[in-house]
């Protein structure tokens, strides 16, 4: 069912005008499961994904987000939002999974554990920054999955944060949006950008090989 | 070739131990390519990507990096580095780009440069946090196009900052690294992470559905 990545990230492109058309349900299962397999940094996962189908809110929160109408036409809304600290309830959960996942006595995790905790004494906007670019790696591996099945999905950072993190009650969950995806079909028709050739930097800018 | 994308992450694991063995060229192309086509925000591309597989350079790089073995023992060692400002070079050179590409005229793009000009218009501090973030994207990217390739990878933030910037000149070159990935083939038999079982969130924790 899946193209390689090369096709799939050729074929797809910020799409500006969606078509309103629902995905099906197993599509969207795979392109969650490809968000909860993303790595970050020691593992910790520190965000939630928002799941929002709901088109009531959609339609709320597109007004927060500069009235794309891709929040509304898309089948569903990916909302990235990191913790927006690093608690130590945050990472006693994180090695009671591991000691369940991988059956092994919290005791002996102990000094993966107290490593850990020694790296990531840093102020809360320090741990923001870096759980914030963590929701980007599987912002990326979301777009490629989506893609992979022929979904299109538009990355978006232009929207009023504050505002969506309080229309979502994030700060109560102990989050902060950082970027937005809708995911759904794009209505070519009525889409300017489809028609327009895809704009990357030059490979020998880019690349530098040593 | 190529698996799929569940398959591949499922596949994937943060290598601890690599074997020396050479990926074939073109898989490493098919990465490469895959980070060419990595979108970000405006399609600004805020950053350069090193492709390092000369092993003296290796070597010492490696002292900067915990001494973690992967790096010389890789295939090539990616460094993600991002556009330490934007400066107005950067912005023109993006327009330029697309003037060719789509075959248009600079004056028609007058009134998306002016916009994303004044978007842009923050302090470099914040500039490079957001051309940082575009990093990670790109990152998550060229992971699966390597998992879908049969290629281990291993991002790593553990690595002296400073230190590696300076060993690579990047502050010359307006960059800054971000995070590291070498990129190659597991050592099965010596490598502990590879029989233990992945830890990940319980999608009923990681995703919240609306």
């Amino acid at each position: 069912m899946n193209m390689s990545i090369t096709t799939a990230l050729s074929w797809r492109y910020a799409t500006k005008k969606m078509n309103g058309t629902k995905i099906p349900k197993e599509k969207l299962e795979i392109i969650l499961n490809a968000i909860a397999l993303a790595p970050s940094s020691f593992g910790l996962q520190p965000y939630s994904v928002l799941v929002i189908e709901d088109k009531a809110l959609l339609e709320i929160i597109k007004t927060v987000a500069n009235n794309q109408s891709q929040i509304t036409d898309a089948s569903a809304l990916l909302v990235f939002a990191a913790w927006d600290k690093l608690s130590q309830e945050h990472i006693d959960d994180y090695f009671k999974r591991i000691a369940i996942v991988r059956n092994v006595t919290l005791d002996s995790l102990k000094p993966m554990k107290e490593y850990i905790e020694t790296q990531l004494k840093n102020s809360d906007a320090d741990n923001l920054s870096w759980n914030a670019k963590q929701t980007y790696i599987a912002l990326g591996i979301a777009l490629v999955a989506a893609a992979e099945e022929n979904v299109d999905s538009t990355p978006m950072e232009g929207f009023d944060k504050q505002a969506l993190d309080a229309l979502l009650k994030l700060k109560e969950k102990g989050l902060t949006s950082t970027v937005i995806l809708p995911i759904g079909y794009r209505d070519a028709d009525n889409d300017y950008l489809v028609k327009l050739k895809k704009v990357r930097r030059e490979k020998e800018k880019l690349f530098i090989r040593l």
